[in-house]
């Protein structure tokens, strides 16, 4: 059975402007691959209700899961919110259950719960709450789309408590051979053993060092004695 | 005049899997930044060509200046420049003056300029060779589409080529206000002040430091007067 696929929507730009180097997408990599599911594509789209409505169509349609990061703040550049709502065609206000969480929040800290923090509990009528253990404002899941904020330890919190909620796959097995010659060197034998082993992903990732060239050879699948099978192939070839 | 508009390709399963952290589009953001050209959207792609044809014809049409990065070597998962070829509709083959670059550089070296290798001078007809001072091996441009390596030594390289050739913008000037507040308290009075300067992109990064909330306000924009002014006005709100 091959491996359930999921596919990230970026919103921030931040990120496009090269202010803030993106540490999301990595760490919700890593953690989708443990658990053995695929992560296809990524889109960093700007703060823009057009862009992001119809990234997040295109990625929902084409994904059996969607994680979004960046725009479910209190500040007038927070619209994540409303475009999946406008995405999914439902409406949205702010919702009893979120508005609770919040107000016992800032009740606890005699801070005004006041309406840019509202825009917090905006929730998609039909969607469900994401908790957010490290700042309270909670993040969301409507369809197969998981909405987290952008902040690393908020969205690696609310990444903890979602992915055991998805449908997991074959662990992914990945194993990596460093080969002391140039990729040009092992390109041919390495594309005959590609194509002995069709389930594998086998990829090259050339490297320079002290000026003299190399590569990692990374083979990735699900069954471990063909991952085994192709590994010992290519020791042999280029050990 | 609006600045003109940037998109990125990022082709590789070693990003998507969690293996490598993406840099290329870190150093691209702030390299499109100092010369005016606004990057608006990123994807990020398996070693697919479906994905990669369809994801090229989105972005080629959507923005004046598309640039790709990863699977231009001479391994079988470098598919770029076919999928290139494929998505202009135009023919590829070895091209003579890539081979020729490549040939007298194996030759220097006293290695075999083999199939594989030959691999790495397939361009699309029509396209033009993007020079690579560090690995020889050429990228290339066809249409509004410039197509990198991923190593980030070489992408470094040819990004510096490849800028002044691009038409700039007036330089995106940006500047930054530390709030000791949390997002919640200063949204109200930000969102008017976004409001009074609709020219202007102004966002709310928040962060926690030793327990305490903040937040970096991030006014960019072309015009220098009015970047000044609206700093003036939130140095005066929330100073």
């Amino acid at each position: 059975m091959p491996n359930p696929t999921a596919a990230m929507l970026v919103i921030g730009d931040e990120i496009l402007s090269g202010r803030t180097r993106d540490a999301n997408m990595h760490h919700l990599a890593q953690e989708l691959t443990k658990v053995g599911i695929n992560l296809r594509e990524v889109r960093i789209v700007s703060d823009d209700r057009d862009a992001i409505v119809s990234a997040l169509n295109a990625l929902r349609a084409g994904h059996d899961t969607v994680i979004t990061s960046g725009g479910i703040g209190p500040t007038h550049d927070d619209i994540t919110a409303d475009c999946i709502a406008e995405a999914f065609g439902v409406h949205i206000d702010v919702r009893d259950d979120a508005a609770a969480l919040l107000q016992a929040h800032y009740d606890r800290r005699g801070m005004e719960f006041n309406d840019a923090r509202k825009r917090m509990a905006r929730i998609p009528d039909g969607a469900t709450l994401i908790e957010n253990p490290v700042s309270i404002a909670p993040g969301f899941t409507i369809g197969n789309v998981h909405v987290m904020a952008g902040v690393p330890s908020v969205f690696q919190a609310m990444v903890a408590s979602v992915i055991p909620t998805l449908t997991g796959g074959a662990p992914i097995l990945s194993q990596t051979l460093r080969v002391d010659r140039g990729e040009g060197d092992i390109a041919g034998p390495l594309s005959q053993i590609a194509a002995d082993f069709p389930d594998l992903s086998i990829g090259s990732y050339p490297f320079q060092q002290n000026g003299a060239y190399g590569s990692n050879i990374v083979v990735r699948g699900s069954d471990g004695a063909q991952v085994d099978h192709a590994m010992a192939r290519l020791a042999e070839l280029f050990s």
